[in-house]
């Protein structure tokens, strides 16, 4: 039997320290596009190479982090199939109407998942005035600026008991899992999950405390532009973690750093193919740092320590 | 409804005119492996990122040109329901005893479509002996050689009636279409199809003999890959078609060149990321020659008269 | 015995046809930086990563075209036994007084050479007011825009009795010459000279019309820059000559198109590094089709025929 | 009056502790050739793109370290001058005869620095039987290996008194000096000195002990270079230092890591075109950290501390 599938990522709602020097870094350095201001000051953005109305949300806030992220279905049967499998699952739903909080997104279902996250979904959304060309195309409408990130492309969570919210993408998101990284009792530390043919859509490391956010990743073209972003990190002044550097783990190409507010964020590219027919890959913790960062060999002690 | 999946094109059949200089190419210049030979002489390959047992197989013959091409599909209830599909589209399926012709393959499903291709649909083939790593694995098991080739990735198909075999696509194979060309009068000219994230995994341009084969398309990591591939069509005199270009269509980096049998291939990377929710993309006949060929804007005259 | 040398081909003064058209190409395109306009109108550029005064002059005029180059000298010393030189050379010497057409330069002083090409030496100018960083820089003060060419790098100009001009380079300005193309009777088809460790500086091909020139050619950073010079050639428009391409020649990795005036632009990347005591390459005029462009191992008509 | 040159750092003697493991580094991941060993067991090396009989001699000792480094300089004359030079400057300097230890080279002199480090000059050595072709050649005669390092780059010596060194450089091997780094009293730290326009042929840090060797640099063509080398370091789980990174001094990329013997190699690509009328970039100590490793903007304390 097919199973309904998620589509992507496309929303995630992030909370900021200082608006207009984050969104300085959002706009100008990162390269992300500003749609609109909602009534209570929220700032929504895109990826010059996205097509939907906007796929980050910035809010004031005391604390950086994570609010919610949304993954678009593929259709109102898939939603309202995935709402109720949602229920089945054992987790309670709520509903947002159309056109509140999210100007130019219909109705989004909204529940927790086990790690302690916000996970919404919804299938309509209205296309942004200004996306990707349609009609004799060139390959961009606009130069894009700064790190030319070209889409919101996934996540890594923090949280307890991952191995269920792993459990939830497979079973009722239609997910598959191209990596997982055990400990060496057999259990799950971090797992690696996607919707599609990129190697992850997100991510989740086990973590005593619920709810916590590791990074944001967005999307580049290639490893020329994972130098240019590492240019634009130094000329800057932001706060570097690690990269550029590769991960073994999905074969991305990678830099972690922190914008303004203290969110971390990965510029991302490269990467598999992933199929779901593919065998899993299998990582023992002990090899974990040469997973995460293939070229030291070594985990660094801000990957497990600093989540926000 | 959710409708049923293909996977991905996972094998083709090449007909060659010179065994061994085009195995030489195949193996040391665009980088596959060989997997083993048949009975009746042909040979079968991979590229070092390829699961399955085998995606190549290259068949001694008095002309260049196309077999077949196969399609993996999600599963025995997938190849059955889109069997019994295909027959209602009316198309006559005849069937392939694994293990049969190639090596490793479960049962095949096959028939022609409207513009006299072959194509085949199967879900089970062992796994090759030699595939990427499992167990904390590095990100290749054996340095990969010359142009680094990293996967089957597409193929453009020539033949009349275009748009029943993209109508096929879309309605038998699960697939969708991120981009199209259309003539003056509105008619079909070039169709681009997926069946996932990749812009394309086959394509079709309208033409007056059917069973045509234009190009089988490898997947290059990125950019400097395709120079890598260059020089090396250059040191090892390989006929030159076009390129290092980029198509605006599927936004690719491309070259085509001829391997010693006359079969044209394209080394290709980059791309966007196709989702089926997107709007399509629709090119004027006109504007094709930017469409294929972005930087010079122009149709070369091979790309239009020579195929196999 | 030491000779006198050369540091670069500083300064080159352009006809173009349409000033505001062409200068939006040099600046917002290619990437310079305007730096001053002269009483008579000539516009005065140049690249973010040159220290001098200005690189590239502009003149608006009814044909394209170069009116001369200019080479900087390392001192005054250099400058007055060169002048001696090219009069015992046989070439009529003319000076400029400073600062008249060329603001911040110091006195030059022009000749024609074999090939009818305007040749000036100078060892003075001003440092232009925006320049690289001098205390604890930054790898660019401001971004590079466009294209982000780095510098003027080299041209080629078409004339008679190169062979000639060739020696000139030698003998009186200190070059060498690591690449040569002869005809299958011996004479001089085209050389590649040089004053430094890049492969050119200036290049001559034998032509029958006097004072013409095949191009002008601005270093970029590399091939990825260049794969980025062409999509900018195609997003606006200009006219391609031919490339992404690799020239064996100098290895460089290049693009041919014409900026809007008619002036043929190089984009180069790469290229060997040319030391003094290496052996010089040598060329087959029959094999100058895989020289000029590799990839395609064919000179294309252009290449030999239009020049301005 | 012009001054006599060098023309490059062509040899460099490295002591290592097991020869065969060291060399298989050498040969197949760093990409050199073999090209003899001496009766003594001393193996010569040296990489595809040059031109001359070897450039790096490895032999066995006890400890890692440098013996020596040799500079070419351009003609017999140049070398007796330099001889003399040298000597008025007060160092004595030492003759070894032609191919005696170094098979192919010619006389060389020898005599110590300031900094305790052994600096040789010679002006005669064999062409490699091996080497770019030179009758239209094409990029390479044979696909080079691993990192496919083109040529020995440059040395950065840790030794006392490097303002003496620093000038030595300038006044006798007629070199220049694009960038320095002081002291908050004005004394010289580090300083990165070159005979031509690459960006640094050797630098020195000032340091407490004698006749220290930080890293041997060898060049890569680029970024994608640096990321295939750094992909090769993690899959041959050599010890990483640092990288890929961006020097902000000289603007290079670049990794740091240790060979089989703990020598500390460097593959770097980039770097801007070094004139000698450019003016000199100054660091600060306190930004040093930021010049040396521009992504992190932090100077890691192997930098200062790990030396042979």
């Amino acid at each position: 039997m097919a199973i309904n599938k998620t589509i992507r990522p496309g929303l995630i709602q992030l909370r900021v320290l200082d608006l207009d020097k984050t969104l300085d870094f959002y706009k100008n350095i990162l390269g992300l596009d500003e749609v609109c201001r909602t009534s209570d000051g929220r700032v929504c953005l895109k990826a010059y190479d996205e097509f939907d109305h906007h796929s980050v949300t910035l809010k004031l806030a005391d604390t950086a982090g994570l609010d919610y992220v949304a993954f678009k279905v593929d259709g109102p049967e898939t939603l309202e199939n995935m709402k109720a499998a949602t229920e089945a699952f054992g987790y309670a739903v709520d509903e947002v109407a159309p056109n509140t909080d999210q100007p130019g997104f219909g109705k989004r279902y909204g529940f927790t998942i086990a790690t302690g996250h916000r996970f919404e979904l919804y299938c309509d959304v209205d296309l942004s005035a200004k996306h990707p060309g349609l009609k004799n195309p060139d390959i961009w409408e606009e130069e894009p600026r700064g790190m030319r990130a070209t889409r919101l492309d996934h996540f890594l969570l923090y949280g307890p008991n991952i191995a269920e919210s792993e459990r939830f993408c497979q079973e009722v998101l239609g997910m598959f899992v191209p990596e997982v990284c055990n400990t060496e009792d057999g259990s799950r530390m971090a797992t690696w999950i996607t919707g599609n043919n990129k190697p992850h859509d997100l991510a989740f490391v086990e973590y005593p405390q619920a709810g916590k956010i590791h990074h944001v990743g967005f999307y580049l073209n290639d490893w020329s532009a994972v130098g240019n972003a590492a240019d634009l990190i130094a000329i800057n002044r932001l706060k570097l973690d690690i990269g550029p550097t590769r991960h073994a783990i999905t074969r991305g190409l990678s830099i972690y750093f922190w914008e303004p507010s203290g969110n971390r964020i990965e510029v991302y590219a490269g990467g598999y193919t992933a199929y779901p027919d593919n065998p899993q890959r299998v990582w023992d913790a002990s090899e974990l740092g040469r997973g995460l960062f293939y070229y030291s060999g070594e985990v660094i002690p801000s990957f497990l320590e600093i989540v926000t």
